[in-house]
């Protein structure tokens, strides 16, 4: 029997049945309706009931970014959605035959990488999705580290620096702020609107009295512009300096990199390797892990959703 | 049926026959036999021999300060112990008709306080030794966490500070650096040493001619002087910032705080709390946890390492 | 002779005629004209020629934010005018009849302190303005510093943090960063939109819907709510920290603490006594430092750039 | 006439008798008479005696590491010798019928720099002084810095990094900690006892048993081995970000870098004038300074000393 994803993000809601092997069936997209509370759960349910159409489904996982409750039931706080406390579970099985479970949506790409990708052979494993911000998820003895309110691994506010770099959530110094999709665009405006002869590349990338786009900034990093690269690596640094200090805590085998910026391949993963040996603490008297990049392009929320909903349905054994 | 605890400390052995309730049904402590491999293994069988005499025994726990492998069956690295590589479990079993597991001694630690003590309750713990080093523990899901090579869990080696004090690890700016016994020690020494008038009383107890000793901060504390107090609060705030970083990665329900200099109580415990909120990544939006001390005294690593015998000898369902 | 002092805000220009005593015979206010230099200087010239008028002038000193050449000739950089290597004594002197000399702001200020206000009687002298940044003055042996390039004294750039909180400057950590107007406005927000139960005076105060104002925060000060008090202590320790750093450098007599901000008085100037005491190096083998409060309320600026024109111009001895 | 200069080292004393231009006439060297301070100031005496026999001498310039004050009179604290409060230039005087001008070592080695060497043609110059400690000085506008309690210029002092590595002055993340001769051999000899690879070639020097040198870790830097290039331009980084800081403050034209380390040249050159443009506040928007080795190989600290005393004794016009 198959299972539904749905991955709700800021500007899209996608949708996918996927099989017990993590092949995508079917899949379906729609634009998120912002703002409307409502308007999103119909848009959901819609969805679902296209994507289950004539077949058996065994349930919906649905993926979304923020604080899920240990029940899977709950949205305690969704920054992108200004969801507090939303029920969604019981707001969704109220109008389906269906049984739903809610996942962080870093969670279910970790999952999807875990199950079908990546992380496949390995039982301790560790994702940073690095796109707007920077999720993260815990894989540990084979099962998802959910923690005791439900929002474990949220590996973006580890502190990097006391007093250091504002993060949205309103603290200092967490890794997100250093090593996200954002920090690396503000970095390079910064950078660009500065006399620095390494900006030179990205002040002509910019389109005439417009801001710099991420694009612009990609687009500096694949023709190797140096002053774009600098930047990247200076990103990768603090990913490996975050890594070996989640080490000492997690002990993984495994460190999976995802999300948008990850695309950037080796030029990112090379930093993050060399940052986590040389901040490894007891370096040399100790196993090293493999930093590697994540498989899956587009679809890990939806796959991980749908299976992490297979696996939470499962008859329990003991 | 009783399981026999072993606890190897840097000065002395101690082992204790342990019910499945908990309770030491007779113990036993002998000198380390410094820098002789052999004598030690001679030393804990002799022990283990004497503790079960007459006794129908499950197996036998052992723990030591050290990088302890995933199959709980070697000492990768014991610094204290100079050992590497070392074979324990099969040079123990060898000599025994018992089974034996090897546990590091912070994760015996709290999983007596996990089991009997402090976090009876929970099934999310974090467990923060502070003694010499700072030693740590997690509890997920109600498992130790162990991690890909068998040594997650090591708290004290999260980095607070980059570029920040030395650690014996080899890394610079690492919690233990900040707030173990070694730390404080050392910061009351500098304070004894300046002409801060904080440290006035400090110098008063100094033995004249000697170096401050442990016990002087101690009398300086209990008598509640100023200075030493000054530097309890501030290792205090450093263990909450750990705490409210650990917090994103592992989401807990509880803290406990144990370990020699955690006799200071309330003392040590609001400057956590209070840092612990301060530094809180999306304050206000999540549940908080709780900070406690531990309630075990003397037998948290013998009683721990006998009840993680039994459970992990006893037999898998699944 | 009297000479006269102009001070150029970013959103008025205030002009007085000021005797050898320091004291103001006659002044007048003119707004800014925003983004338009001609009619800067226009405004400029008119303010001079009224105060001027039927008086008997040496000189005239010009005090702007920004960066000012060794020469006091050209302003080099000012960021709120948006000017990049203006000629401005020789645009002014072209109009006037009279010698011009240009100065940062902040070296006026300090100079009015030294000559007239809270530095009478000593020859080494930091001066630190609170108001919407930071600015900087040293007066060391009895002489303004002005470096190289004429910009030394930029004290609100002395790097407090690594990796610290992004600059106006383009640089990250800054003092600037942390304790200016503008950082205390932002840490007020940040709590004010918090959940933290020390913000609650801070989100009563606000007015609804609107963004918290520096007038609610000063009024929050006034009334001696926690919340409030304990950034400006924060600040204050910034500060602090600020001034030890600085002392290892200039070993100043004395430190002034002015600015919008320095109205709070000892609230405000405890905090930044005790931190430089607590970071000061070698402290207790070395004399200290007296930190205390401008004299000056509001001519500062005009009194410091008059007395200065007079000192630039006065007939070299040797 | 000829001023005698004299350089109080750890392990010898350094005299010399030199003209008006720099130029060292005669010169001789005793070793340093160990914790016995009226040894120290006879054998200082004898060896004024010496150089100065059968010539005319204006004066004696004697510097010494510590803290001298305002009056260049008394030493204020000097670790090496173990001094405080000591009256050195009255103690000197009432044995010589000759002026004497007490002054700190690295002023003195600067002003021979300014003077004679490679600050010729320079009016506001900062040096680095980079041995077992970082020394530092400060000219401005042709004078040296001196401050309010003849303290200024202690820049190994600046504070880099908040809770950062401990200072022998008693406070955490100051300059020396990280950028010190002592800094580098520390550094050194935890990459050799470490497992990293790349401390490979310093283990391989490391003559067996026996703690790394500083002689074998300027080998390797001379050989070229990464492994101490790399922490050659670590420390190189810390020194130029220090620059950049201290740039906001003072403003040089011109950074010289001497002391035993600075004979790496380039090697630690370039990454301080890389971190000085990467840190630099305002970059772009200011001129630029030099950063340049010291000239002087031997002879800075003895002609500083006496060329400083020829210039205190000269008559003044104002």
């Amino acid at each position: 029997m198959h299972c539904i994803g749905i991955d709700i993000g800021g500007t899209k809601i996608a949708g996918a049945l996927v099989d017990a092997g993590g092949s995508v069936i079917r899949q379906q997209r729609l634009p998120t309706p912002a703002n409307d509370p409502d308007a999103l759960i119909d848009a959901v349910i819609g969805l679902i009931e296209e994507l289950a159409e004539g077949e058996e489904v065994l349930g919906v996982g649905v993926a979304a970014a923020g604080f899920i409750d240990a029940q899977q039931a709950n949205i305690i706080y969704a920054p992108n959605l200004s969801w507090r406390n939303e029920p969604f579970k019981s707001k969704l099985e109220a109008k389906l035959s269906l049984p739903v479970v809610i996942e962080n949506d870093a969670n279910a790409a970790a999952w999807a990488e875990y199950r079908f990708g990546a992380g496949v052979g390995f039982r301790h494993m560790v994702m940073l999705t690095i796109g707007t911000g920077v999720g993260g998820a815990v894989i540990t003895d084979s099962k998802m580290l959910r923690g005791g309110f439900g929002i474990a691994g949220e590996l973006g506010h580890l502190r990097m620096v006391p007093n250091g770099l504002l993060c949205g959530c309103g603290q200092n110094g967490c890794l997100e702020a250093y090593a996200s999709g954002t920090a690396l665009l503000k970095a390079a405006k910064a950078l660009a609107s500065s006399s620095d002869p390494a900006g030179q590349r990205l002040r002509e990338l910019q389109s005439g009295g417009q801001e710099l786009s991420g694009q612009e900034v990609y687009s500096a990093i694949q023709e190797g512009d140096p002053g774009a690269l600098g930047l990247l690596q200076e990103m990768g640094s603090w990913l490996g300096q975050a890594v070996a200090s989640l080490t000492a805590v997690l002990d993984p085998e495994i460190v999976v990199i995802g999300g948008g910026v990850s695309v950037a391949g080796d030029l990112l993963l090379d930093p993050i390797r060399s940052a986590y040996l040389e901040h490894l603490p007891a370096r040399g008297f100790r196993p090293e892990l493999k930093i590697i990049a994540a498989e899956f392009v587009n679809n890990a929320g939806v796959v991980g959703a749908a299976d992490l909903a297979r696996v939470s349905l499962a008859p329990k054994v003991n």
